[in-house]
């Protein structure tokens, strides 16, 4: 076995901060998602760039698979470890550097979460918006090119992280981008390390955008008659050139089981939920040009959440959306579907998806990012159950046809690993040969998250 | 000669659009920039992507260099045949193949300059923001990431192309990308290409990202005392968050040719030129916040340009102020730096740049996008005196040296080509070696630019 005769040069580097005990493997092993426990080897916990890239030369010269680890919260099965192999958990590089205020970014380290970072940006004015609902670390979400609810004003980690400092599969160490805003200096390696699920090397440093946090915020919640209407008016809204903050789609059935989940009565009806970023003057005029676009389109029920309890609250709605829709069930998993189409095409795509999920008889609470063209469908499942999980996922794959046929991607934000491989093919064609091509050129040995993403290694 | 047995291929190929006749290989072999005139051995003039990939594939069998050529307007050498080869004029791909109205999108051919497309979008209400003065062919501020005066608001080339069909070094057609404005389905392809200058790959369509006019725009240009003053203001307006459309910079020797070019009048002074974009309420309210940080910063001559024309007249000001400086010393030619640093060190590098233009005792004035950072001298040079340019080019050198002590990078939008060359490893260190190793494994036969961006093959 591969890994034995790495660790004791693994011990040698880290101590105790490797380790093959049970229940860190189990805890390791385990996803957020539909798949089943797959025990890595070994864990380590680094705690500097230095004991990464040493891990990652020891595990380089033995072959050993390497697969970087943030929260879990990855959906695609993205943090465990099919083909066994060492864990690199980030909780120990979970530092906030230095935070920039003048430059509006900070340099941190992959562990921390988006939460804690925004903690130590509270009494700066700045905040880091992107926000996928999941206290995922940012390591983690920079890897898997994360977003949320508010990329539709902010943009996606894409868009938010200036540089890297990586940790190549030969133990180099490298750093992408600078401090400046922009640069022409070559390829752009930041954007290549992004949503590369760590199959391209582990990030150990990162330097965000932060931004400024908005001197007037209001958020809104509306109740629709038809999913279609609702999805309409948030068309209609991004072709007036709104600049929300954040426009979520829950449908009805989100609404029953966040209503049950946190004791909310909001009407059984699909729902829009808005934010607003800006001065006082200008949230209120978005607000105004909402309200009339919503009125065109039926809507209803507007309620504002002005103070900031009440859209916390109204967030934290939002935010329970999926572990209230899991609680509606005990004991079962979901299949998380994550299509993003073009906008012209949404609301025929969550018209379609929602006649396919009734025909099939397969609840599905639909929500989502759709300020983006980005929805979700929870699809509910018992993990132990073959027919059922065949029948879920075959659900799943209709709805990512449908947006390949409608030019839309397999996953707007969710990731490739395991669970969108199938795919990969038919979204790109060769360029998913091109992406292996540089899968190989930089990781010959391909030890960093084998299996995940590129095209298997021939 | 490689071209020689490639040659009959090429004309059953392309006909009388492949060309070795003196006129056009002069015409290819200019540069706007001081590089001396270099002719390629040939220059097409396919006008499908299908010919793109034939001409690739012939070059591949005969390892003959292609470098692809937009409007010729580059500033680093980029579309320059230093090594021979054959130059792919894009000036027949030049057709706006359609316009995705409700999804913000355009897909285009690579010669479609960014006036005609600006042009062909008038009556939509919707626009193509990326500006760098120059009339420059899409497909070319796509292999640079051009920027320019809006990228403040509007992002780089960068933030607006959603997606490419590309022709790779072996001929094969790969499209990158969806009509989705965003995924998180593999590898960033879309960004590779982008800023590549065409070292991994000839874009033969695109995908581009449009955006609305805006309901209101304002312009405004006030002169300063000092260059710190100008600067601090633009630092405090970032910092306010004020969504500045522009916010450019030019020193007081600039308003001085601008003034003799153009028969202006404006004050011997450093001046700020802003515009702004929104609602007629949003502008206005920025315009007041933006006066108010003016004031503080010992602003002064506040002139508005509220009409189109009067707009229209101050932008004229700031694209013709290259011309104008060149037309100051007929004969010269300019070395354009193009350095980009943090905001926070912003007004240190201008001023300190120009402490040092005035002992080395050479003309450059001072220019630039300073919203994002990142700006200009202009140091004019006999291109003709070697001594001359050896004495310009290390003054060159030492702005980009400030920059990357700085933390900021050699180029904010000119690129690399073989001008920026020399400073790749100083601003990438080993992470430059990845690029080469990336540019190896999709062109093994270093045929696409060769010489350009990318470390030298061994």
């Amino acid at each position: 076995m591969t890994l034995e005769n790495a660790w004791p040069d693994l011990t040698d580097v880290l101590g105790d901060r490797v380790t093959r005990s049970k229940p860190e493997l189990e805890a390791h092993g385990a996803s957020e998602s539909y798949f089943p426990l797959t025990l890595p080897d070994a864990v380590a916990y680094p705690e500097t760039t230095a004991e990464v890239s040493a891990l990652m030369r020891i595990c380089s010269a033995h072959g050993v698979p390497v697969i970087g680890y943030g929260a879990g919260t990855s959906l695609e099965g993205q943090a465990q470890a099919f083909s066994g192999g060492l864990v690199v958990d980030f909780a120990r590089m979970n530092r906030v550097i230095e935070i920039g205020q003048a430059d509006m970014d900070a340099r941190i380290q992959p562990g921390v979460t988006r939460e804690a970072l925004n903690e130590e940006l509270r009494a700066t004015g700045l905040f880091f918006p992107v926000d996928p609902g999941a206290n995922a670390t940012l390591g983690g979400m920079a890897s898997t090119r994360a977003s949320g609810t508010t990329a539709v004003r902010y943009g996606t980690m894409r868009d938010n992280v200036l540089g890297l400092e990586v940790v190549l599969a030969d133990g180099r160490v490298i750093r992408t981008g600078t401090r400046a805003r922009k640069s022409s200096a070559g390829y752009d390696l930041t954007g290549l390390f992004i949503g590369a699920e760590g199959t391209l090397g582990l990030i150990t440093e990162m330097v965000v955008r932060l931004h400024g946090q908005p001197e007037a915020v209001s958020a809104a919640v509306c109740a629709f008659d038809t999913i279609g209407d609702a999805v309409r008016a948030v068309s209609d809204t991004i072709q007036m050139g709104i600049p929300m903050a954040r426009i979520e789609f829950v449908d009805a059935a989100t609404v029953d089981a966040v209503n049950r989940y946190s004791g909310m009565a909001m009407p059984l009806k699909p729902h829009l939920l808005v934010e607003f970023h800006g001065s006082e003057g200008g949230v209120a005029e978005q607000a105004e040009v909402f309200g009339d676009i919503v009125a065109e389109h039926h809507g209803h029920g507007f309620e504002w959440a002005a103070n900031a309890e009440d859209r916390k609250a109204l967030w934290t709605v939002r935010h329970h959306a999926y572990w209230a829709i899991l609680a509606a069930r005990p004991g079962t998993r979901a299949v998380v579907t994550d299509i993003c189409v073009p906008i012209s095409r949404l609301a025929e795509a969550v018209e379609a998806t929602q006649k396919d999920l009734e025909e099939a008889g397969i609840p599905g609470p639909i929500l989502g990012h759709v300020g983006d063209g980005n929805f979700h469908a929870i699809l509910l499942v018992d993990p132990t159950d073959e027919a059922d999980l065949k029948r879920v996922k075959a659900a799943s794959d209709r709805m990512v046809a449908l947006s390949l046929e409608m030019g839309g991607t397999s996953t707007g934000e969710h990731g490739v690993g395991i669970g969108k491989k199938g795919f990969m093919t038919r979204e790109h064609g060769d360029a998913w040969q091109v992406m292996g091509q540089i899968k190989r050129a930089l990781d010959p040995q391909n030890i960093l998250n084998p299996g995940k993403l590129a095209p298997d290694a021939n």
